[in-house]
């Protein structure tokens, strides 16, 4: 059997409750497959590690990380670590994705079941088959770029951050997006997202994207879509945009977090965020990447502790790094196929599987349980 | 009587037609009032100035503009005159804000009736009640900031914009909010976006703005939001943000697009982009602001020329160019009522008085009828 080892980092609030579900799912997975086993190993990260030690990314779990085949991990943050704090777990993130070169990060927003239309706040008219995954490029753009701040000579009165990108940046993150449209039969449209109009890294991009594609990627679709435009459509028509929308690191942080709303709760949504393009995992050439996953809400102090966080969101995460960084699309399937049936459930026969934030009664663990048991 | 220069520049696609309208309304106005007379000249800009003399902002339009007490703006551009095209409609628009130091842009969305939330595509329980004024820095940021193209030495590979904020920029743009938000009775609440977990040009704008409204606004209400966030709340909880969105350039770019699709109709909002914070026309030490004042919606070319634009949101401008650049309380008032009840007039008799954009057959001349009619 192969071995693989995945690295957990819990995180601070709710991130250790709900990552304690997702374990349980892959130790079930693993437990029911005798072609591969999981060595699970869980460090500090985040705000809990400042606490312990005095920095968000210690040096032995930035090691962890660089020799795990994958990384599952929870929220980090939280108002005892705000924005003016010295020391911030944000910046441990950053810095991960960055010395770990996790340059694609993919966020899925659509319905996983029709049942959870009327916790979108849009119109179920206009929610009803939205299905978008965002691409976006994780490690370029104004968060990396050069920064001068405030009361820094020359010039004290003025602070600034580049928005930089280079050729090879934009066309690595297009074959990502080309990579994920062809895995789906018919392929997906790819919907390209920039503010070319005014700027020039925006130029760049929409030149590249358009030349990568054309050059390597004949058969698929794609357009390109101002941002501010992109914005209206996907609060006015959301299906519009269905396929990959493909953008930069800012504008891919308000856009994915912008779409993700419209399921109808962010304790849904998985994330996955790679170093290169994800293979297929059926083919035989399949090549593992390595990649962080994590669900897209954040660490929701106000209900910490609780034991009422919804798992799904790191529960598919959990799916997502089987399927990518560790090539076994059949148990990712099948924790996706449970999750389904477990939101399914309540119309089938009013058992009321939901967590607080999609109006019900149920705690974390019963969650958990339930997609166990449907595994 | 007093007398005031207003400029006129219909620009391309629907401009026209529907600036003809607000045209009509003031001229209306200005009839019905012994006080004031209005001078209206016209001038060429944007798409259709580049066809007659090969750019977008003549000098003589850009001499006019400078001259005048306010600017009525239509709309510019179309696929005509596309993003690589050589001479843009865009680059005159950026250059006339610009050199007219335009730095407030002023965005309201609210629900100009109740019997329009059948419009929106947020749920009506979720869109009821919505009443933002996202204020926009116009005239600073990456739009403005240094810039270097593709293909450029040092570094061809490479593309950058800098998104660079000064503490006498912030500074200004905050008191025009804090003004607006003291127009209202009681005042209005703040709210501030920015990135200030990643970017140094939002960690000064965040401090800069906590500085000053606590040192020149202190009874006023404020807080901070990070732009990714905000992009979630304006869907799915947008009265959570009622009251003043203050934003930079590129960021309120993206959230008043966003946040005018939520009541129902892009036809139906304002805007306006002024030189200096708007004091209150009833006060006697009110001072005039030169200003430039637009529907938010585009040229909409495939609908150019049939004479079915809605015609609210210029003739909504036109009562913003009435209030803020002249003075001129009562009448803008006035046009705003007229607005209200033409909206209203589809419940009350069965007129169907309503543009295509908004499900109906009306013409845009017949709103403007009715519109003038109720004055
Ligand atoms: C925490 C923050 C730095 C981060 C980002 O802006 O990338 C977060 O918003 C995200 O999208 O993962
Ligand atoms: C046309 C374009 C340059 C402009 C902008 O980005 O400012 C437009 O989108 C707007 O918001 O007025």
């Amino acid at each position: 059997a192969k071995s693989f080892r995945v690295v957990v980092l819990p995180g601070d609030g709710i991130g250790p409750e709900v990552v304690e579900q997702a374990i349980r799912v892959l130790e079930t997975v693993s437990e029911l497959s005798p072609d591969f086993e999981l060595k699970l190993e869980s460090h500090p990260f985040g705000g809990c590690a400042i606490d312990a030690v005095g920095e968000p990314l210690p040096e032995s779990t930035l090691k962890a990380c660089q020799e795990a085949d994958a990384i599952l991990m929870g929220s980090i943050g939280g108002p005892k670590w705000g924005v003016d704090a010295k020391v911030r777990p944000e910046v441990g993130l950053l810095t991960l994705r960055k010395t770990l070169g996790l340059y694609a990060n993919i966020r899925p927003a659509n319905l996983a079941s029709d049942s959870l239309l009327n916790y979108s706040p849009l119109r179920p008219e206009i929610a009803k088959g939205t299905d978008l995954i965002v691409i976006r490029e994780l490690i370029g753009g104004a968060y990396f770029g050069k920064r001068k701040e405030q009361n820094v000579e020359p010039n004290p009165e003025e602070a600034w951050d580049t928005m930089i990108y280079s050729v090879a940046e934009v066309e690595r993150i297009t074959r990502v997006a080309a990579q994920i449209a062809l895995a789906a039969n018919p392929p997906l449209e790819i919907h390209s997202i920039d503010k070319a109009n005014v700027l020039a890294s925006s130029r760049l991009w929409r030149k590249v994207v358009t030349e990568t594609l054309t050059r390597e990627y004949p058969q698929l679709k794609f357009d390109h879509h101002l941002v501010d435009s992109a914005a209206m459509v996907i609060v006015a028509n959301p299906r519009k945009l269905n396929g990959v929308i493909l953008t930069e690191n800012l504008f891919g942080d308000i856009l994915s977090d912008q779409s993700s709303v419209i399921p109808g709760s962010l304790g849904l949504l998985p994330s996955a965020s790679l170093a290169g393009a994800p293979s297929d995992p059926s083919s035989p050439n399949f090549r593992p990447t390595s990649g962080l996953y994590e669900p897209i809400h954040g660490s929701a102090p106000d209900i910490a502790g609780k034991g009422i966080a919804n798992p799904i969101g790191t529960i598919l995460s959990a799916a997502m790094l089987l399927r990518y960084s560790l090539g076994l699309e059949k148990p990712a399937k099948a924790i996706e196929e449970s999750v389904r049936k477990a939101l399914d459930s309540e119309d089938a026969g009013g058992l009321g599987l939901r967590t607080a934030d999609l109006g019900g009664k149920s705690s974390t663990k019963e969650l958990g349980d339930k997609i166990i048991e449907l595994l």
